[in-house]
């Protein structure tokens, strides 16, 4: 139960088996896991989650929803409270990634669903239905993604960042993020101290670059 | 066949096997592809497969070693040249990520596959010869980043590079770049000159950082 281990509260029916499944996502890929096995690892039967979700692709969805909720969740309260300490833009596109890369650690089987769906995404054969669904997800990605370019373009204009391609240069840096979610263990870097300085070193590589400044 | 688009020569049969088995375990996972899947797509029978390869993982394994072995013949002469121009440590560094960003894009079935074995070596049920063939890819794995730690090491000890964490550093760069293996698409950027534009723009990102300097 990684994902709630903070949480003071029970989960909701619902929030434990999107977890669980997305546990069983994480581990198994999409196509291999089975309503069948989520349900044997909640201990409950099938009809307790056809309850809430028609099919496994509806599952799927539920979980890349709440992935991306959780992500937008953490960014924009960390933009504004960056841009109300009046720091400059990149300072500010610093506390964005920053609490990005903490969200991707805090919710790691969630975001490593999220990542899932762009391969279904891009090969996947869908309904109409999970078509539209599934283009709906990807927006949210391409917004969230928005978030980042909007603030590089806003440092680029107070000088506080140099003359990059805005585009590539955020899909360099939410990939240097994103990429913890192939190599980051939840259960050996699990205190808030360790997952604060791995990604105060991650932002660091990010902003500052590696190249020594004089 | 993306992969080969520029190679002079026409594929052996193993190539040809294995880019045709990256291409189906990129779109579906290694879980949702059979044997029968990489034999249709051949237009071969099954049997010209099992000639070479007993089983699905052994498929997973040669694809496994050959996308490892590529980056390695890109990455390791790259770093030569570049030392032997008597650059600093973080231009040499530089040009090996520039290499691997451009090996990326050239052998992308491959390295999306190499990518999957992380999973399987998390999660997976293997027998005792595939634990010990898949100990040996992730040992060539860590001999790979190692590569960008000790370049990294260097240009620490020469000033070119800050006072970074090598580790957590080199794991963000490697993980910019390989997102790239999300989001690229070969059939779209496929020109010679775009892939070195994209390469460069993310070694500037990553080598530079984003901060503006003096």
């Amino acid at each position: 139960m990684t994902e709630f281990r903070n949480m003071p509260t029970e989960l909701t029916p619902i929030q434990e088996i999107l977890l669980v499944a997305a546990e069983c996502f994480m581990e198994r890929g999409f196509h291999a896991t089975s309503i069948d096995d989520v349900a044997r690892r909640m201990n409950a039967t099938k009809g307790r989650i056809y309850h809430y979700y028609a099919s496994k692709t509806d599952l799927f969805f539920g979980i890349h929803r709440e992935g991306m909720a959780r992500l937008f969740a953490a960014v924009q309260p960390a933009r504004e409270t960056a841009r109300q300490a009046a720091g400059d833009g990149a300072a500010v596109l610093g506390a964005m990634l920053r609490a990005h890369a903490l969200a991707l650690f805090e919710h790691h089987a969630f975001e490593s669903v999220v990542v899932q769906g762009v391969q279904l995404h891009r090969f996947g054969a869908l309904t109409p239905g999970q078509r539209k669904e599934l283009d709906e997800l990807i927006e949210s990605r391409d917004r969230f993604e928005q978030l980042f370019k909007d603030q590089t373009d806003i440092a680029k204009a107070d000088g506080s960042v140099g003359d990059v391609n805005t585009s590539i240069a955020v899909k360099t840096m939410l990939g240097g993020l994103q990429w913890s979610l192939i190599w980051y263990r939840p259960e050996k870097n699990s205190s808030l101290e360790n997952r604060e300085y791995l990604a105060d070193q991650m932002v660091a590589t990010l902003l500052e670059g590696l190249r020594a400044r004089p």
